[in-house]
């Protein structure tokens, strides 16, 4: 299922590798998501590990994220992550350069152009405003802006730094009014959710304020009750 | 399907990132190896992409080992192979250190510590009689040989370089007598798998040289037709 | 000696790791690019390995670049390439993300952010127009397109790929006013540069057409002999 | 100088990247270093940064190491650290693998191997006994294992882990008898100095004990009062 005309706002829920969100659990998770995103009608995507993405792909209708993709054409790579075979098991996009796993910018660029041509979506993750104008020039789908300082700290950045969202949300829009502005970083509920829109953004990339809470259905579902 | 009591010799395929090894051409490989397997009673094993694990254990009982496992423990990582879900969707084991994914020291050691925890196989690829002999203090299931200037070149290493397999063979197991020397590059027929053997090897990794052939099946039966 | 506000045309040398601009050979090929430049009338600067930039500078008056600066902090780091003990032994500015030290694009960010705060010139070098584009966002001094399959080949880049070039410096000027663009990859001689400057660039960036020269010296003046 | 047959105990002090132990004040305290070696009759030894070698090497006798050398031949690299000029420019051997520059497995024996042909000393750093075993297959001179954990941290590792010391002494012995054990991680005074002694080690790699002391002349001396 594409995600390049996805109604926004959008909820991305990057997997990572928690135990809560891999492999039987992960596919767990992406029905969870794929009912509230149902019950509550905003759009979600699951950004999972690769070697769940066919698994999630076969058994859900809801749109899959690789979490990276290498600058690789296909042949002599080993243990690499190849767009081909990635979109054969069923991603609509994919996250890249995010905190945990940064690339270069030649990298970035060559990602990027190889997604738009095989028509899917790219997130680019980037840590502040000025990345995040650079990054845009790409044309992505999306940017998805979140400071390090606040990945996993349950300070989200809507609240914390609304002058990163609000700034990127304006540059961005001077270089390429196509490309969307995400948040992330310490986005848990639906006060979070709420500001971040307000300041402008599309939606938010977020992992653990869902995957490790004690009732992620419930927690999905406050997380969209504001909007 | 555990290959840590696998008999040998033992032939692995890399599956890298061709696109007649990804997907459901890598499901159809996998189907062939596993038949010629069984046809030729010589123990066959798949290193597939991680997006083609689960899918592959699903249809087929060919033991699989990972490209790569990245020395992580579960949690906060975006992008990376984790041992655990990858054993959850059915690896016997892993490769490490391919020269295409070469691994720092500490690395090496931390995921073939995890992988004897795990009750599953490394098989450390390395680039020399040295770095064969250092990486089998880590008492790996296997140590894998490959010259990287014969890697893809058609020209195999057990007549190009014998004294590399056979000096590989004979320090190793001043080392470690439980670790096994495989040999790689340039391995495509009869003649090179059969004098890998005669130099102490127990077995191959080879990739292209099956792969790529017109007729992959004829090329594996040809392989072990001399052992 | 500050290029920030350099006159151009510009030539700048990367001294790369050839032993023929190595520590003493480094010295003389300094001086010598010293008196060219003097002689000729034409702005030249050396960018030379971390080892040689004290030497060269208590010895010569010509601007010295670093080949790279990584993005760190004073403090707890071994083997990194600090800014500040640069600065102090001597370099003006530095080369940045050359395509045999490719960086992430946070950390290009970061450097060219602490490079401008600490009034030193950055040239970050790029690959095509479109990593040129993102780069300039940055407001850097200088950008160094460099077609990778060009470098070391003796093709030049104004002559093999002029619109790379031409199309560089008109986008980049869209995205900002004050960054000037270089061209390298394949620049040896007059012609070559003449063409660079026609097409709109401020300078060139070269090393093997020069350092490898029979006659660097002939070389050199060859090279501005025809702007 | 050379430190190949240099006598034991032996004091390393990683300069690291403090902006106390850079430039004019590296070379400060290099001369320090120096006067407290010839003072208390002890071996001590400078790893600085590449920027410094020169520097350091014409105004003292202090034996200098480099703090990484990249595994490259001279020739196309920009932003490297190449052996060849680093040794003209005063080098008596290297640190490798230091925990803030882990490099793969492949690459440690080729500069291991490099050095060894032009007689410059190894230290490979480790984290733990069996990557120091790993290590000393190559037959560097010096393996200096430093438990992560406690590198920086004030706790010393002869006292905290005495038996990853004496382990790591008592293995490497097993694979190579002139490869001798350093340790590190944590030490500053003379008890951390003496046990480390007593434990089989021939020295210690040290830094931010020495360096940010208040009085780093006192702190030396204080090092090596009790052996």
């Amino acid at each position: 299922m594409s995600i390049s005309k996805i109604k926004t706002p959008i909820v991305i829920l990057n997997f990572k590798t928690y135990l809560e969100s891999s492999g039987e659990d992960a596919l767990e998770l992406a029905k969870l998501l794929e009912s509230v995103s149902i019950e509550s009608g905003i759009s979600m995507v699951a950004a999972s590990q690769a070697t769940d993405i066919y698994r999630i792909n076969q058994e859900t209708d809801i749109p899959i994220l690789a979490q990276h993709i290498d600058p690789i054409a296909p042949g002599e790579h080993t243990g690499s992550n190849l767009m081909e075979v990635m979109i054969e098991s069923g991603i609509s996009g994919t996250l890249l350069n995010h905190s945990e796993q940064r690339m270069k910018l030649a990298d970035i660029q060559n990602v990027v152009e190889s997604a738009k041509r095989r028509n899917i979506t790219s997130v680019v993750c980037t840590n502040n405003i000025e990345t995040s104008v650079a990054s845009a020039t790409f044309n992505p789908e999306f940017v998805a802006v979140e400071p390090p300082e606040l990945i996993g700290s349950g300070i989200p950045v809507s609240q914390a730094e609304p002058e990163v969202v609000k700034g990127t949300v304006n540059r961005v829009k001077d270089i390429n009014k196509k490309t969307e502005v995400l948040c992330g970083a310490g986005i848990s509920n639906g006060d979070d959710m709420a500001v971040a829109m307000d300041l402008g953004a599309s939606g938010v990339l977020l992992a653990s304020g869902i995957i490790l809470a004690d009732n992620p259905k419930e927690a999905l579902l406050d997380l969209v009750s504001k909007i």
